[in-house]
């Protein structure tokens, strides 16, 4: 079960984008697996990916194919990753884009391929290749909950998150999509995910806004330090609801546009820690007081990190021992614990690297009882700050993992 | 329950070094939780501690009396690790140490002392004291075991390792003992862990030899990657067994107790991992052909602190597309996966970097039903090597954690 409110929002159509879905029994009968986005000829397509060395090969395929044009579809199925399979897998990637490209009559690099699911199998590109008509036939604007939907792996909830903003007089829509349970240490990005506006903007814009808001969102979120092998996340800016293109940082619709991007991406990058597997808090972990950004992203990291604090999180046991040694593993270099405080919430825990003196068991039980947690360190040693989120460790995550392939 | 052969063996008694215990209700009643060791004189003492900034007030205490003294006692408390508890944890690690001396008649810095348990509460001072005594009057050479069960902690069993060896004639003895079974990722020692010879070894050469043998067996082994607070590792050679003193590397004998020292330590650190917090399995991974050592160890507590890698295990699902994800984000620098080659046990799963073609889901299987698991990587980019042992993940992992405070 997810922890929060994780409802879909209205998922606002984007000029110029057009999303359809079938079923090519990727894995499992009778489900939407396999999903295609239509971009408008013009649209201006940015990607972030994995940094995992054994990377897909849909992977390999969309970055190679985005550095020499401008996307006009994206191929996207579940129930297979597509990693570790060697030639054949980028051979079946590549397969994909011919065949959607030669249906669709555009170049085969215009075709993105993507894949979610289990690593190490090949994917049975005969039935996917079968599902691409259907799919083509049924596209459509409003179909974001499809493919929020369709693009599923062990998400318990499709994801998305919606926007509609004004520039100039003009009304535009940000509207995206993600998904991801386990396996989630995105470092780049995250599982999948896509974003679409029909706002005007460059490309050199749209690659550094996406890198901005991924910064913040995607790469601050962690279930178990496992960064996938398939990690994508596709901005996309169709230009169709008019408008004149922002080119330059300087254009005041630029910050705008940067602002709605980052909470429609924070959004969804959360929405992943609330459905995190086996999840049961929605835990933030912010850091101040570093001496730069890296420092606290590593104490975060950590403590995001432990299984003992994941686990007294899930029992809420307020055992903040554990987190005083998370902190102190950390690997910061000369760390002075007595300028350390912690609060769990409003209630310090940890004063000067000690006990704080007015704590009570309480008061941390109160507070470790609530389905969302902020856990708030100051080094005491500087001014850089930073904030990452998590869920904890429960019996379901164990059973979910160790039941998932059957 | 425990993975695999974990039975105590004779526990050869060291000449010159005296155990006691007691019953001191450091935080359960009925159970000897203080535990004494009384070294000769002239014993020469070693010690390596966690690298923890959050380290705890007896291991400041035990690394400063060190410094200046050959201790001639230990105190070591088991339901209270006495960490994060400020000022007044150090002056109650010190009280122990003061009321210990008065009692045996020895300076206060010749006494080190040791904590294990919960983390964040004071150390109840008073009822340790009390049971000073009582331990004292109960020193004898014949209560390793005594001592490997009074600082047990989540460990479902004591834990111990002995040996007799010969140098030049006279027959020496080895015995240690340890504990731990959570909060494991050793960095520079384990929790706990006391090793003694009766063998004469000049004071330097007892640290070298401590530092060799931790570095291929307490800091080589993970449970959950918490480097605790705690974690101390003490060596003593007393002397008393006769012989002149082993004042050099090149003397022969210097090469016989290395190869004792490192078996008797392997054996504790890896008893360690068989009583893991939950542990079903007991894994080795051994990483090769890697340029240089330290990326071999990170490939390897890559894949053994990966939460999918060890929900699959407890599965017995040879799932080895996490294997290849864990290797793939380990942060080797440009890591060609095509040269990789990845066993489990005798059956290659990964050939090259993709999937060996003769591998069945069946051979996988069968290696992944047994309780002692090896998991082999080859980087082919190089000669180092190396190995870490760590166990799976399972319910009763986040049972244990869970409820520990309880």
């Amino acid at each position: 079960m997810a922890v929060g409110d994780v409802t879909m929002p209205q998922m606002h159509a984007v000029k110029g984008v057009k999303i359809g879905s079938a079923e090519a029994y990727v894995r499992y009968q009778n489900r939407r697996d396999l999903v295609i986005f239509e971009f408008s000829e013009g649209t201006h397509v940015a990607g972030v990916f994995t940094q995992n060395a054994f990377c897909a090969a849909p992977v390999h395929i969309s970055k190679a194919h985005l550095e020499v044009t401008n996307p006009r579809y994206l191929v996207i199925n579940t129930g297979n990753a597509n990693a570790g399979t060697g030639k054949m897998g980028m051979i079946n990637a590549q397969a994909a884009c011919a065949k959607l490209a030669e249906l669709a009559s555009v170049q085969e690099v215009e075709v993105l391929p993507f894949s979610t699911g289990v690593i190490g199998e090949q994917l049975p590109i005969d039935r996917l290749v079968t599902g691409l008509q259907p799919a083509l036939d049924s596209l459509k604007a409003e179909a974001w909950l499809d493919a929020a939907t369709g693009i599923m792996t062990t998400d318990t909830t499709p994801k998305g998150a919606s926007e509609q903003f004004e520039l100039d007089g003009v009304t535009y829509s940000m509207t995206g999509i993600s998904k991801g349970a386990g396996m989630i240490r995105p470092n780049m990005a995250t599982m999948l995910s896509y974003v679409a506006t029909d706002a005007p903007i460059s490309r050199d814009l749209v690659q550094q806004l996406l890198n901005n808001a991924v910064n913040v969102s995607f790469n601050r979120i962690t279930v178990d330090g496992d960064t996938s092998t398939n990690d994508s996340c596709i901005f996309a800016a169709t230009g169709q609801a008019g408008g004149s293109e922002i080119t330059s940082q300087t254009d005041a619709r630029y910050a705008v546009v940067e602002d709605v991007l980052t909470r429609v991406m924070k959004r969804l990058a959360q929405l992943i820690i609330r459905d995190g597997e086996g999840a049961t808090k929605f835990i933030t972990i912010a850091v101040e007081g570093g001496g730069n950004t890296q420092e606290c992203c590593d104490v975060a990291y950590s403590i995001a990190h432990s299984p003992l604090v994941k686990t007294a999180i899930f029992a809420s046991d307020p055992n903040w021992g554990r987190i005083l040694a998370a902190i102190g593993y950390a690997g910061v270099p000369n760390l002075d614990v007595e300028h350390i405080q912690v609060w769990l919430g409003d209630v310090q825990i940890c004063k000067d690297g000690g006990a704080a003196t007015d704590y009570t068991e309480e008061a941390g039980a109160r507070e470790m009882s609530k389905s969302e947690i902020t856990i708030r360190v100051d080094l005491g040693r500087g001014h850089a700050q930073d904030t990452v989120y998590t869920c904890d460790l429960s019996y379901d995550y164990v059973k979910i993992n160790a039941d998932y392939r059957s």
